[in-house]
C-alpha cells in the first residue's frame, strides 16, 4: 500500500535543452546547402521568369529568411538566437537548383540549425511554386526530389566592432 | 553544350539582411506616430466606453505591444531585436484618433520599424473594433481612414544601469 | 461581512469576440489600398531595381500576404478566416508608391481586416527596404510617411464550384 | 467649442510594459509545478505506455518547452528573454501527476513567467493525452482537475564562464 | 548480418493525431474555469485599477482570447478549429479571482482544449500584471497560486443559419 | 514630364496565391518520405534509446506534427488548411532512418506541402538531438546528410461521415 503513494519520478530520458548559461557569447558562422531536382523545362521556365505564381527567388530567399529566424519554434529543443545576417543564394544547374544559406549570430550555441532550416524552407517553397510544372497527369511527383542537404561549414569569429 | 551543365549564379538582387555583427549593442529610441479617422459618433461611443466589442483602447494597445515584439517576424529582413520597453498611447481628437508607439532596445539596429509595426497594428485594432459604427448601409467604409504614419523621432541612449 | 465574500462580477466592457456560429459561410471579397510617400530619388532606385537589400516588391508582396493569413493573431477579436487569395498590387507614382490587397475567402464574416493588415504590412516592409535612402543625416524620416490607408470596396459573391 | 478641438489625452490605466532598459544582465532561475488529477486507471496507462495518442510525457515536455519560448507572444507584457535552459519533468502519484519547469536565462527581468507557462501548457497537453480516458459517458470531465500551479523558486546566479 | 540492414519500424508508441476526417462538422461549445489565489491587497489594487502595468482583466482577456487561437500551435496534437467565438469572464472574490472561459467551434472535435488554454492563459496574464504586488521580500509568491482549472460544461448544438 | 506622374503598374512577376475560392472541398492524402544518413554509432544511440537529448523520435514526431500545422506560415503562397491528421513514423536502417509523413485534409487544394514540411522538419530535428555525436573534432559534419526528400504519393477520397 506504502508503494502505491509514493513518487514516481519519471526519468528515462526526458527531452530537455542543453543548458548554455556558463558559455561564452561568441560570433557563429554557419553555411548549409540543399538541391532540388526539377525537369528542364520547369528550370528553363524559372530562368526565364515565366513561372505563373511570380519570382522563384524571391519567394524562396524571403521564406528560407523568416523560417531561419523561427528555428527555436520549429526544432524543439534550439535555443533563441539573435542572429546578425542570414543570406540565401541559389545557383540554376542543368536539372536541379542548389540553395545556400549563410548564418551569422552571436550566441552560446552554433546557428547550423538555422542555416539548415532556412535552406530547406527555401526548397520548399521552390518545390510549392512550380507544384502545377512538375505533377505528372496522375497529380503525381515522379522526378521532383530534395537531396543533398549538409552542412558546409561551421565556424567561430572575434567580433571586430565597426 | 558545355554551357548547359554551367552553374549560373542567381546574382540579380537577391533579397537579403544587412550583416549587424560587426555592430556595437547601443540604446536606442524610436517613436512613430499615425492617426485614424472616425466619424464623430464613433469617436463619441469609444470615449464613453460605449463600443459593442469592448474597451477599443486596451485592445488597441496590447495588439499594437504584441505586434511590436513579431516585428522580425512580420518584416521579412529586420533583425530580432531584445526590446525593453514599448509603449503605446492615444489622444482623442474631433475628427480622429492619434496613436503614438514608443519602442527602447538595446541592438545593433534601430527601432523604428517595431514602433512603426506597433503603432500601425493599434490603429487597424481600433478600426476592427469600430467596424459596425463605421460601415455604411451597403457596409462600406466611406469616412475611415487611416493617415499619417511617421517616425517621429529615432536616437541612440547610453545605457546607465541602475 | 457577507458582502465581503459575494462574487463580484466584473462587467464593464469585456472585450469579446462577435459570436458568428449561426452566420452562413459566403464568399466574401475585400479590397484595400494604402500609399508611402518616399523621396523621388527613392522611387527611381525602387524602379531600376537598384535597392541594396534586393526587390521591394517581392519582399513586400510576400511579407503583405504572409501578413494578411496571420489577422487573427495580430487584431485581437478577429475570427480565424480560410483565405482562398491574397493578391498584393503596387503602382509606383512620382512621389509615392500605392499597393493595394485584394483579398477573397469563405467566411462567416467579412475580410477587410486581412486587407488592411496585407496592405499595411507590405508598405512597412517597402519602408524597411528603403530606410537607408529615406533617412536623413541625422537618422530621421523628415519624409517618409504611410498615408491614406481605406478600404475600397467589401462584397458578397456566391461561390460557383468548377 | 474650443474644447472639442483640444485633444484629450488617453490616460486612464494604459497597458504598458515595465522599462527595463537600465537594469543589469543577469542570470536568472526560475521553477514552477502544478499538479494534474487523474483518474487512478488513467495514472496506470500513462506509467505503462497503453495511451492511444502516444507517449504523454514527451509530448508534455515538448509542448511545455516550446511555449516556455513563446511567453513574450502569450503573455502581452512580457519581455522576450534568451533563455539558456528549459527543463520539464514529472512525477506520478496514485491520484495526480506534479510537473515541474526549470528555466534559466539571462535577462534584465526574472523568468518565472516563462516557468508557468512552461509547466501550464505540459499539464494541459497531459490533459489533451488522455481526454479519451478521462471522459464520462456524456463526455464531461467530473475528474479532471489542474491544481496547485506555484512558483517554488526564484534565484539569480552570478554567470561563471566555462 | 542480414539482420543489419533489414528496416526496422519504430512502432513503439509513436505520437499521433486522432483522425476525424471522417466526423460530421457540428457546433460545439465548452466552458472551462480556474482560479488565481492573491493577496487581498493585490484584489483590491485591481478593482480599484490601480495596478501600475494597467488594467488587468483587459489584458487578461485579450491574451487569453488569442491564446485560445493558437491552441493548435501549442497542445501538439490538438487540430486546427475554426472558432464561432471565444468569451473571457472574471468575477472578483476576497481571496481569488475567477476566469471563465467560453468557446463556441464548427469542427469535428470538441473545443475543450480552447477553453482551457484561454482560461489558463488569462490566468497567467494576471499573474504577470501583479507580479509587484504579489512578490515577498525575497522575490518569492508564497501566496500566489493558480488552482482549480477545470471543464465546466461540453456540449454540441445544432447550427441555426440567421 | 507627363509621363513622370503617369502610374506604372508593376507587372512583372507579382508573386500571387492561386485563386481557389470555386474549387470544391475535397478529402486530401499526401505521404511525403525523406531520409537522414547517420554514422552507424549514432543509429545505435539512438535504438539504445541513449541519446543525451532525450528520446530522438518523439522530439521528431512533434516537431513534424507542428511544423506541418505551420505550413501556411511558412511557405508563403500556401493556403491555410484545416488538417484531420498528420502522422509521423520512422524506419531505422543500418546508415540511415527513414521518416515518413502521411496528411490528410479536407481542403480546396492538395496537402503535399505539408507533408513535405513535416517530413523536413521531422529530419532536421533528429538532426539537431544528435548533433553532438555527429561532429567531428573540428566540429564539422562530415557524414551527416538529409537526402531523397519526395512525394510518395497524393490522392483524393470521398468523405464518408462516420
Amino acid at each position: 500500500m506504502k508503494n502505491m503513494t509514493k513518487d514516481i519520478e519519471v526519468s528515462n530520458q526526458p527531452l530537455k535543452m542543453v543548458d548554455v548559461s556558463n558559455k561564452p557569447v561568441v560570433k557563429r558562422i554557419a553555411e548549409a546547402e540543399g538541391k532540388i531536382r526539377l525537369q528542364q523545362e520547369t528550370i528553363r521556365k524559372i530562368r526565364q521568369g515565366l513561372v505563373e505564381k511570380g519570382d522563384v527567388f524571391s519567394a524562396a530567399q524571403i521564406a528560407g529568411v523568416l523560417a531561419a529566424k523561427k528555428t527555436p519554434e520549429l526544432i524543439p529543443l534550439c535555443h533563441l538566437i539573435s542572429l546578425s545576417k542570414i543570406d540565401i543564394r541559389f545557383s540554376i544547374h542543368k536539372e536541379h537548383i542548389t540553395g545556400k544559406c549563410t548564418v551569422i549570430g552571436e550566441s552560446k550555441t552554433g546557428v547550423e540549425m538555422e542555416a539548415l532550416v532556412g535552406v530547406g524552407t527555401a526548397l520548399f517553397t521552390i518545390w510549392d511554386m512550380v507544384k502545377y510544372l512538375e505533377k505528372d497527369e496522375e497529380g503525381q511527383y515522379p522526378h521532383t526530389r530534395i537531396v543533398e542537404i549538409k552542412v558546409l561549414e561551421k565556424r567561430k569569429e572575434t567580433i571586430t566592432l565597426e
